[in-house]
């Protein structure tokens, strides 16, 4: 009876996934990819941004070349085009996200911020290989400028 | 019996990570971090080039502002400060990647092609906007390029 009952849940999976692959439109697909690439790109920001967090806070010592390579690289990857990261249909209603759809109800806002980090990017890459006093002096701004964002469009971790 | 020897089994397992935790040393955990970084860039360079190679084979049509901006985003991402991606002992012998350690063997011919995929990407950038027989016939270069460095340095599939 046990054995009947698991191959009959198998056969359960395996028409679910198939109904799944085929409900999976060019859209999702779509949508699924621009998710995986905003990932990365936070996965960037966040990898750059941590190693000034550290020297900010004093976790790791200040070393001028390696503050200023991620300020710069902070920079760069914040003026990357995004447009193919934020296409409709790639909120939390749509796929697995954590992107408020509030993000394509206001997309003047979400740019308006996107670009408040550009500038606290470019700002941060003028100044930090100049000493640790001009990191911390910055930090607040890039770290607004990354929550804010957060806040008005990135739901809760679920 | 056996509810005894779920919780012992349990037990075991918690010992077991216990030990991973405390084994797991700071160059352990900047090495993982070093290799979630690169797995983000891989992924941006991934998701621009593949644009890229659909108008190039007519799976996509040609559209010169998406061209140029992913040839744009490709340079950037190309020219970032990679340092801090590469620490020693981020290998296939220490961590979880396929990262071979021949990088570590052989760091100026690991950077000369990174600095290849850099000069193609920014060929690419230069004439990507211009037409589509433009983009076709950068993508040898281009892909060769990142094709030159896998074939040295990435260990296949496991």
């Amino acid at each position: 009876m046990k054995q009947s009952f698991t191959i009959l849940a198998g056969a359960v999976v395996a028409v679910a996934m198939a109904g799944t692959v085929i409900a999976q439109s060019d859209g999702d697909k779509a949508a699924e990819a621009a998710q995986d690439a905003r990932e990365a790109q936070m996965d960037l920001y966040a990898f750059n941004l941590g190693l000034l967090g550290d020297m900010a806070k004093g976790a790791v010592p200040y070393d001028a070349a390696a503050a200023q390579a991620a300020a710069e690289n902070l920079a760069a990857l914040s003026a990357l085009d995004q447009s193919r990261l934020w296409p409709e249909g790639s909120g939390e209603m749509s796929i697995e996200t954590r992107a408020k759809v509030d993000i394509w109800d206001d997309m003047d806002d979400f740019t308006a911020k996107a670009d408040d980090l550009m500038k606290a990017a470019a700002a941060m890459a003028e100044v930090a290989g100049t000493g640790l006093e001009a990191v911390q002096g910055q930090m607040g701004a890039l770290g607004g400028a990354c929550g804010a964002c957060h806040k008005a469009y990135r739901a809760p971790e679920s």
